[in-house]
């Protein structure tokens, strides 16, 4: 496995969460995210710079496997009957066994091959010895090595293929495969804890919510499961957690960036501007539009904040190279600076030329079918105004894939709506974990549900930072988040065990 | 509306539960029971001949809507978003209204036009003006007024075309249109409860469990979730408890029945044997098998049991004619005065022409989709045994539709293994309702599965007794068990508002 790749990770997991705005709504002030931005190939906030390894964790203990998955749970015209090879990894090193029903930690896929999550995601490997739990990661359908129709290409051919691609298929055939496995092992009385980060971590919650007789409890790191539908104002969440972020960490760096937009515009509008632009950037290549530069700039800020990990803290970084140019300088040479700090020094900026990823290709048809994130910028954030315009990204779809998404499906099917009315007498063992400087955060359940349904933040994480591996320096906040995460799960499988036996001891009738 | 449909309905409910084991299976000893069987034409024991009109109940009240309605919930191809009209009917007059968030008692329509329901299912009309609630009754789609591709004639073409015919797009459907009624009147506070039987009392259960922002709570009336995946021994459920009903009304009657089926057996191998039984039984045409006999009388018992209602209990008459006939008559003469005793004097019996009905049609798909439900009859019955064979019931429903059913796909989506032990920590808001007489509460819960789950049976009711319409001549446990479920809900409701009331008080977060 290439350790680049895989400790990139949950980069991808997260990155990959942004939408691309429709090009189309707005000339300029659109924040085109992209999934791989170049501003993550390095991994920088990981480990300044050195790849670490997850303790505990040898590719050797997994072995691979490929379950016949059925293409459309749902439906039973002759076609969905049609199966794929959906690959799954499992690691029985530490596990207790059958006969004591010891527990199966169940990494739940998401946007990006699976590989890359099996040396990144330190949370299972770090707990199977003290739970004697069996790991198993299981990869998304239509990512990875787990693609219907034969091939990639046919899978992704349009609408008619991607069809089956969405977030109710994917957790079925979650539930078909846990089952099988539990089957196989003979440990139907394994309790499961579904893990996930992001969308996998929407997925890990909404999974212990669909098929609780499959899965005990969840724990569901960063899932923005409110931002859809509204629940949240699409201008108050995204893009104001990434201007509190930077203020927080430098007013004048802050203050600078919000000017850069008007500067940036002016030049551009300018005879030779975009040169002027060009070569103040170092652009790889001649832009053509202020634009590419603009979301260049918001791509790095963005990340940036949603991964502003310790020890480097990236938002700090950027912050360091805009605010560490010496007074009098002009505002884009500081937002140069900025560039330069975070991405290193390279030949040339902004318009590198790279490969669409899986998760390119795979997240732009999920947002556009049913994971519709309405994320606009409110006007005092440090970013130009956007007004989330629903109308403009169904077409925006409509004319990329020729079918409509079904921006309130999500929340039909899986709730937000008034969450804690909803759920406080159902529902039961779901961890929502969260890092308040994570942008997805806004999108995050942050306020207990339930004695059993807990929200479990800290006020300086960011995205994801709990389930990716630990480092010896991580700060005690942090340590002590995964601690409390362990305790819950140990105190829902302590109780369950309690109640297997009463169970047992008293099966007479087939309850 | 014909009063003798409506009047009928709570039979085709249930009647319509029972699956027609393949022909090719076994060639006698298989009970054939017809969904809408002639055994019921007379709604004989209902109230001894006359339909009742239901109290509260007026079809003018109710207004009649249409959903356009999606196709496929679950899939994202071009024909995924065809959309149909769904029918629902709403009655205001007892509605408190949204100022007061006054509930909303939801009927989900099972496998029969919506119409049957709306006069047969007193649940909802006995109990609105106490708890000013709206009544609203969705059609299940496929049946009625609510089918797709334009014509039943299209929609029932193939398995293309009914592929999308199944429980888990049908409560999609209900949660669809009780999203859009909420908002449509601004009740989106007003909880919902929703309310069905036999099948439909699945859905409502399943509909607590997969849409708990949309309901509240559920009366799931004979509701044999339990009936799949051999949860229970397929030899140990429907036709065990037909036999005990017999024989607790009278043990001749048992044992006259038991011995009948080798007495047919006998005459029909004997050289005009078929010609004797026809005269016997003065069938409406020459018996060309034995089995059409024994699949009529088994349809007959079975009906009597499972719709063993006051007054008249239709087992008691049953074994009225057969006792009834002076000592001494042979074995066959009593079985056929058990005939006349329960369908009356009538010119011929038996082979009687009849329609296909809608409920026929549709049910035999369900039951070859994602409704497997196996019922065998073991060798201690008063019937001839019969082991259910998922081999040959696959088989044969293949050789109908072209697809096969999915025999776990149910228990894989709504659980039910160890299902103590699965809901007992999740999950709430839920009766199960069961009267012990009736042979599908062998795959019923009769037991609390937590404070909130609960079971609530009667050891002499039967089918769906405790939704359909009240009678004055009801015993008093049949009074006694719709007050307590009157009893739960309004507990529901009453914790539910002051939630609510807390919730409005403090609403700064979107939780």
């Amino acid at each position: 496995m290439n350790p680049l790749v895989s400790f990139l990770q949950c980069l991808l997991i997260a990155i990959s969460l942004f939408i691309t705005p429709p090009v189309s709504a707005s000339p300029l002030n659109i924040p085109r995210l992209s999934p791989t931005g170049g501003t993550f190939e390095h991994g920088y906030y990981f480990t300044d710079g050195q790849p670490k390894a997850l303790s505990n964790f040898d590719p050797n203990d997994f072995e691979t496997f490929y379950y016949k998955q059925t293409l459309d749970h749902f439906n039973f015209r002759p076609d969905s009957f049609s199966t794929f090879q959906q690959r799954y990894l499992i690691n029985v090193k530490y596990w207790g066994g059958s006969n004591v029903s010891a527990p199966i930690l169940a990494y739940l896929g998401a946007e990006a091959p699976i590989d890359d999550s099996l040396s990144s995601i330190g949370f299972l490997s770090e707990n199977a010895n003290r739970l004697q739990a069996l790991q198993i990661f299981i990869e998304h359908r239509y990512y990875g090595k787990s693609i219907p129709f034969g091939s990639r290409e046919e899978a992704f051919q349009n609408a008619s293929t991607l069809g089956y691609f969405n977030s109710a298929q994917a957790i079925a055939d979650y539930a078909e495969i846990l089952i099988d496995v539990k089957k196989q092992l003979r440990a139907e009385h394994s309790p499961v804890i579904v893990i996930g980060g992001s969308y996998g971590g929407m997925l890990a919650s909404w999974f212990r919510l669909k098929y609780p007789h499959v899965a005990l409890g969840a724990l569901a790191s960063s899932a923005p499961i409110l931002y859809f539908d509204n629940i949240i104002p699409p201008e108050k969440g995204y893009y104001s957690i990434v201007t509190k972020d930077f203020r927080e960490a430098s007013e004048t760096c802050y203050q600078t960036i919000k000017k850069s937009w008007s500067v940036i515009d002016e030049i551009a509008s300018q005879p030779k501007g975009l040169s002027i632009l060009s070569r103040k950037f170092r652009t790889c290549s001649q832009l053509l539009t202020s634009s590419v530069l603009e979301n260049y700039l918001m791509s790095m800020y963005t990340g940036a904040a949603q991964y502003n990990r310790p020890p480097s803290y990236p938002v700090t970084v950027v912050c360091g190279g805009i605010d560490g140019v010496s007074h009098g300088n002009d505002t884009l040479s500081k937002i140069f600076a900025g560039v330069v700090a975070y991405k290193g020094n390279k030949s040339c900026y902004v318009n590198e030329p790279k490969n669409k990823s899986e998760t390119d290709v795979g997240w732009k048809w999920q947002t556009c079918s049913d994971m519709v994130i309405p994320i606009g910028i409110s006007n005092d954030s440090m970013f130009p105004a956007y007004q989330f315009d629903l109308k403009d990204y169904i077409e925006t779809c409509k004319a990329m894939y020729g079918v409509p998404p079904r921006p309130h499906w999500a929340t039909t099917y899986f709730g937000g709506h008034d969450i804690k009315l909803a759920l406080s007498r159902f529902a039961s063992n779901i961890i929502f974990s969260n890092g308040l400087r994570d942008p997805y955060s806004s999108g995050g359940v942050l306020e207990n549900i339930s004695d059993t349904v807990v929200a479990v933040y800290t006020k300086n994480g960011s995205h994801c930072l709990d389930i990716v591996g630990a480092n010896t320096t991580d700060p005690d906040w942090l340590v002590k988040q995964r601690k409390v995460e362990v305790k819950i799960i140990k105190g829902w499988l302590a109780k369950y065990y309690a109640e297997l036996q009463a169970y047992s001891n008293n099966k007479s009738i087939p309850l």
